[in-house]
């Protein structure tokens, strides 16, 4: 019999999959451990004028989408209205079948309006109608969408020199009803080759009060800041290393010539960045160790490959790809030698090349050392990975050359205050994927067991590292 | 219940699986955009002897599983009669199962010979008298194959110095019943650092009327047999570029070099050709532009790998591989690069590592400009990936990451007149994926949506690029 | 309805799956031509005192998982007590769903102990004590264990310099009941910039009774040891080349010098470790081809990675992964070389990397010479790939590019006596696999078609190689 489309039993296609999606991981809280959302969005507990505004301002899952429709740029990212862009994308959407983004559209319409139609361009115009008479409400500001989907924590991604002043509101204020904290992300520190490194390390030496003349003294200041945010919650670091070639270990004296030539703007080789950054991860990691902080490392994107885009647009808007650099030998080198050192902090490994998932799974498994449980994630399908393809292709490898049951779980990676339904999507699929091991005699079919396992990578392992820790 | 072996059912697994195929997909003509058919034979309306001959005497799958199977290179492509060749293949057939030659050959005996049998052996006197019989009538000449499968666009790949006089030839046959025209595949002008090299410019410039003294000749001379190829209704253009290593811009002075010293003999390096090669291409990728030809980029085949096969048998029979060589950085780089100046063709990428599927999708990403839908295309599953898992991974690849719903469908890339039921194949396994994503509540149950999708990608996308624009 | 937990039809969801799985593939013996079981154990037939001894004295799979578990060392590797070991062991298992170890697992209890429960803390007591109690019995000492899963022929792993002692000594014994043959495994003698490098080519020049002092030495010091092995019943050799970069030609004077550096333990260059293995496998895979011996290459691991786990525990303890590095040029350069001199020999490929698994097929294919069937193998999924998703891929992969009917199939690979239901893994995960294309109609409903099949790739085609030649 044809299933209803999205409907409550949707991908949980056997009866073990619907008793542990409905009755185990449906009832857990979301905690959302890596995001992009705009804690002055969280603070203020901003509102949007219409679901064109909030749907397309700052997507760019969406304007790729729309782009590869044949959509032109000013209904995508430009003058347009945001009633045009929403058009555009309505037309767009019924293009998208077999794409996440047909089932993220259709599942935001549901879950936080109620609307359970077929959305494309005849029904564009109910849809507006609907959406942002619900979005004036109270019910639907920033915080009312959140607490819609029993959203328990979220953590932002915010550069060092943020002085985190919504994240100080949001916490005082005793309403806010889920916890918010600032992650750890100072990629601007690493690009030493630049033209924005000169002023951000002046910028990091005024809100560090630290001179940065050295490369001790760079590291000094980002401590500086570190401690600040862990003294507003912080749990977590989170570093864009794009590629990650080999590295060599070079003397404090070369790194100092290297940060000195990134601040007078002088060449350096790629070698030099490359050996500067990894000097510069090592000390942090180091430094996460002994704060328990989770350092988080997003390896193999190719960002900014279209001129064309990039020099219209900026970066972020939808030139990103993935890289097929070998990444191997200095991830392990670099895991390594913090391990040497004072030990790793807890770690995340997220690629975007899913053909590399399996050295990433095996390359945490070298550096389990049975202090804890997990303690070396490889993390979550990543961007153009999180879908239901790249998630149950992660999941089946975690499983098989690791430990699924010791898995941190999902995120939404996003900017967008209507993306935690894939939340739900991830969960589904994970009891699709459970389901079907206890229908065909893979698992014993012990609810103790596999309830207990849905429980933690849909909820608890995640919790345990960034709330409750 | 057990399904009859390709029954009409055939990999249509779901009640919305059998629609779509049977009273959509089905239905539709075959524009074939990419093949290796010999014009003469269309030209000529060629016949064969015997099916050993159409099956064995060019088809490199076949050699490659017959020597897999232990048969010896005379009963392969050595002095063995037809008659032995065909028996040695139908010993090896039974030893294909899994393999897409064994669906091949079964479909192709369904539905050229109407001969339903199981092939081997045990068989193979019975299929040789059958087969024969038709292939010495009128309906099984060249055209009537074609006319057999209702194609009703040949693509066909061709030098620059071809004459291309049997495509005049067919073109000017009224009763012809299809469309058919050459594709402009320049890869001899591309290996400047081969023997043949020199000889080859001295053709291009006898046939295009043009001197090769310079770089810039070199373009001109293409161009002017570019505009020949156009005259005669080319719609596309094919490089076979293997690897894809980094290139830098060179001056048109060095360039002017390494084209002198591939006509002299004179050594260069790899990094001279990989150079010339990306500059050339990025002359003729903005030509293409201008003259509203597609740009297919065939990438990642390791060719010619075995010393022993090509020394005695020569090129394309059966010693190339795929490769693990890095593509990203250079294949961005390429399509920025003609992106930046006249703006990019429509483009096909095609490569022959499964493993960067995702790399070219999300590269094709990059470089979508609203300009039209599905503008920068990753082509469909080639050569080694041209089977079933192949193909459904690519499909549900460009899916995820891609718009499913503008891809420019399937192709032969074959020598071969009797391979058509790849289409049908394709359309299949195309026909099960949607209708599995009906069935289970994944897209909504409404034809207008899915029958709309399978027509654009097992017909319409490519009439509109190749037979109507 | 929902399947018992590793029921007698685990894996097999078809009827036809059920038929090929029952009726043949589990009544065929075990031809294991790959594992590192300890001749010395098989000899002396040696007994364990404890399920925990015999689980968990050497096995780096249950390590990791344990590690990865949060199992501090000391209960891993480390001075606690077997039984303490087990019971952490225990502990670990319930966060093993989705691992093979945990289908290993529950097949050992069940297949070599009659013990049907759910393995964990709960039960640890019970499965200790009932183990133990067969572990003492002489059904369950080395010979008993073998004997019992119906094992006809076990290759294990050797140096050249091993005297083979215990392989005689087991040979001798006319109550053996199976072949056992060593696999002559050089590794030591391919990395000359190694430490140990000059007292292996001692102890080697010692056993063969020939001086070391120029490259062509060493290959006679090996082949003398090499023919020895062959003498002792030796089928085969084994290669851990992990990485494969390119490689170059070198002078014999050249590679003198390689060989006296590592002698004298002077400085070399990468490359010309890198010449130096590959000079050295193309003379010995040619010895192979001469004396009938298949050649396995075990390419892509990293190993070692870990220095606080190397410098505790040594290697091979758990601290090895994926590698990502490029093989195919080299791959493919390697063979073509022995191939133009003497011809290949038998050879099976495994790579780590199983996102290279295609292009393995494809090289495998290069070098296919008719000479006979699956000459060339795309060898079975192994180490970290040694699971259902990993051995599906493989044979997918090897289906649909290659001959599954030609493919030598699979083996334990593994340090433990325990460790032969992997052979029943494989077999039903093969008919499951099988059994589907029969019901979807992809295969002919003919036994003799099927049925041959896979009595092929789950006996006779291993047989055929190392047993019967």
């Amino acid at each position: 019999m044809t299933a209803p489309f999205l409907g409550p039993d949707f991908l949980l296609d056997t009866p073990s999959s619907r008793r542990l999606y409905h009755e185990v991981a449906a009832l857990l809280p979301i905690v959302d451990f890596h995001n992009h959302l705009d804690p002055a969005a969280i603070a203020d507990n901003r509102t949007w004028n219409s679901i064109g505004e909030i749907w397309l301002e700052g997507d760019h899952y969406k304007w790729r989408a729309m782009r590869w429709n044949g959509v032109e740029e000013s209904l995508v990212t430009g003058p347009a209205s945001y009633r045009e862009k929403f058009n555009a994308f309505a037309e767009t959407i019924p293009h998208c079948l077999g794409n996440p983004l047909y089932h993220w559209t259709h599942l935001e319409l549901r879950r936080y309006f109620g609307w359970e139609g077929v959305f494309g361009p005849e029904t564009a115009g109910e849809v507006w109608e609907v959406a942002n008479a619900q979005l004036a409400q109270p019910s639907h500001n920033a915080r009312g969408l959140l607490a819609r989907m029993d959203v328990s924590y979220v953590g932002t991604t915010d550069d060092p020199c943020d002085d985190l002043k919504f994240h100080q509101q949001a916490q005082n204020d005793p309403d806010l009803g889920f916890v918010i904290a600032p992650s750890f992300r100072p990629d601007k520190a690493f690009k030493p080759s630049t033209k924005g490194f000169a002023s951000y390390c002046r910028t990091l030496a005024d809100v560090s009060g630290k001179k940065i003349e050295r490369f001790d003294d760079l590291v000094d200041a980002l401590l500086t800041r570190l401690d600040f945010f862990v003294s507003l919650g912080c749990k977590a670091s989170d570093h864009g290393l794009d590629d990650l070639p080999p590295f060599s270990k070079r003397s404090s004296s070369e790194l100092d010539i290297i940060l000195r030539s990134g601040q007078n703007g002088w060449p350096m080789s790629p070698q030099d960045e490359t050996d500067f950054k990894a000097a510069l991860l090592i000390e942090l990691g180091q430094a996460y160790a002994e704060r328990g902080i989770v350092m988080q490392l997003h390896i193999g994107a190719k960002r900014n490959q279209s001129t064309r885009l990039f020099e219209r647009l900026g970066p972020d808007t939808g030139g990103d790809c993935i890289s097929d650099g070998q990444i191997g030998t200095a991830l392990n080198a670099l895991l390594d030698q913090i391990d040497q050192r004072k030990g790793l902090p807890r770690t995340i490994l997220y690629c975007l090349n899913p053909s590399l998932n399996e050295l990433l799974v095996t390359i945490a498994g070298n550096f389990q050392n049975g202090s804890e449980p997990g303690k070396i994630q490889s993390g979550p399908a990543w961007w153009f990975n999180d879908q239901l393809d790249g998630m149950e292709r992660h999941l089946v490898q975690v499983a098989q050359m690791g430990l699924l049951s010791r898995f941190v779980g999902m995120l939404t990676d996003s900017r967008s205050f209507l993306s935690f339904p894939r939340h739900e999507y991830y969960r589904r699929l994970v009891c699709r994927m459970v389901g079907q091991w206890i229908e065909n005699g893979s698992v014993p079919n012990v609810p103790a067991l596999t309830d207990g396992m849905i429980k933690r990578i849909c909820y608890e392992n995640a919790r345990n590292w960034f709330v409750e820790d």
